[in-house]
């Protein structure tokens, strides 16, 4: 057996997400199917770094599986990009160590959530970014990540049904930057992720960003480790999985 | 009865084309039947400058049409837009002279081509650019542009099925240009356009720009009058009608 490792890219507007679920296209399910043409219709199970919710892209996701096929490492991406729908991409694969595990060793994670910050709304833009109707203040929305930034537990990020108990995780990274003259990009890096909780620091970040909320009070949010006192979830389509380090 | 002017955006890539057809979900149909719902029902025909063909996008696409009813003309594309579906974007509505007619006095049209110019795909950027995998002459492809500016008879740019006549028609402007690093954009302003005419010129330019053509059979090509002496037609998802003048 071969363990491969691969990187993908997918466009998450039209999947319920990415891991399997009964009667629902997903990404995980469509990656499978592929997989299972290729394996003489035999069922090829596919671990990935993490889920993704409905609507969220990947630039960069990793997953790896197991394969008896001697199928040379440079030829899987090209014979899997033809088996796959348009909005699934596999930008990368090798062959690697039997002990490679795409959950387990992932050392960094990054994501990017990019916000349309203009009065009109952008129908070309609307699948991969959130429309925000009022400028932002930056400098407020850094000052706010300033605190964010470093080993904490992160239960006020926290969406409520999740089942893991270690709520502790270390950000590296956490900034917002204006990249066109109408869109602004958060970037965000870290150790691991709750569940949702880039969506939840996006939306403590916008309403610090159109004060709502100060700067000053997301220490005191990050301290009390309650979700009630963070700001809504952000939807889904700003946000991309950029890139997962191992 | 007012005459009401409106300017909108569309993503083609879900519609079968702007005109209305029996079954089929179009934009004309769509924002007919928002209107229907302003007018209790009633049928309100839009009269567009021209139609796009299916997977073609707008960001200026201008109809009119006539209402009894009395909304302030600023009032309107926000009610409108209440009612379209996230793919359709009315972007300025405005009461005009009993004269005017969206078809008729078009004086200028300009269309945008835009080719994502690089050996990977971009899932990302799929349904709004074509994917040319080589680099692309450009100074050959501005070359052959030379050539299609001013009043030709340009029936070797119109696609078979068509019922109009008269083929002379002027391009004001043709240019090839890069826009970013990727992303190269074909602008065309002419005094109105054949059947698939932006598409079979992006196809002839796009053979320039690969070497498969001489720029130099261009001017050879038009005073031949033969469809079939040109290039393929291009696909329809770069396409853009970007603005139409009065």
């Amino acid at each position: 057996m071969t363990k491969i490792k691969c990187t993908v890219a997918y466009d998450g507007s039209r999947f319920h997400g990415y891991q399997v679920q009964p009667g629902k296209r997903t990404v995980q399910s469509e990656i499978q199917a592929a997989l299972a043409r290729m394996h003489h219709g035999q069922l090829v199970k596919i671990v990935a770094s993490g889920r993704t919710d409905a609507g969220v892209h990947a630039h960069g996701q990793v997953f790896h599986f197991e394969t008896p096929l001697r199928v040379p490492e440079d030829r899987w991406a090209v014979a899997l990009n033809s088996l796959l729908p348009d909005d699934i991409y596999i930008r990368q694969a090798e062959a690697v160590a039997d002990q490679f595990h795409a959950r387990y060793d992932v050392k960094k994670k990054e994501y990017r959530y990019r916000l349309l910050v203009r009065a009109e709304p952008d129908l070309f833009r609307r699948a991969f970014t959130t429309h925000i109707k009022q400028p932002l203040d930056l400098d407020a929305m850094n000052q706010a990540a300033e605190a964010i930034i470093g080993t904490h537990d992160f239960s006020c990020f926290c969406a409520a049904n999740t089942e893991v108990n270690d709520k502790v995780r270390t950000i590296y990274h956490l900034s917002v930057q204006q990249e066109k003259d109408d869109e602004t990009v958060i970037r965000v890096v870290g150790s691991g992720f709750l569940y949702q909780m880039v969506r939840i620091i996006t939306g403590t970040l916008l309403d610090v960003g159109t004060h709502k909320l100060d700067p000053n009070q997301v220490a005191v949010i990050i301290a009390g480790r309650d979700r009630q006192a963070a700001s809504a979830t952000a939807p889904p389509q700003g946000l991309t999985l950029w890139q997962v380090t191992y």
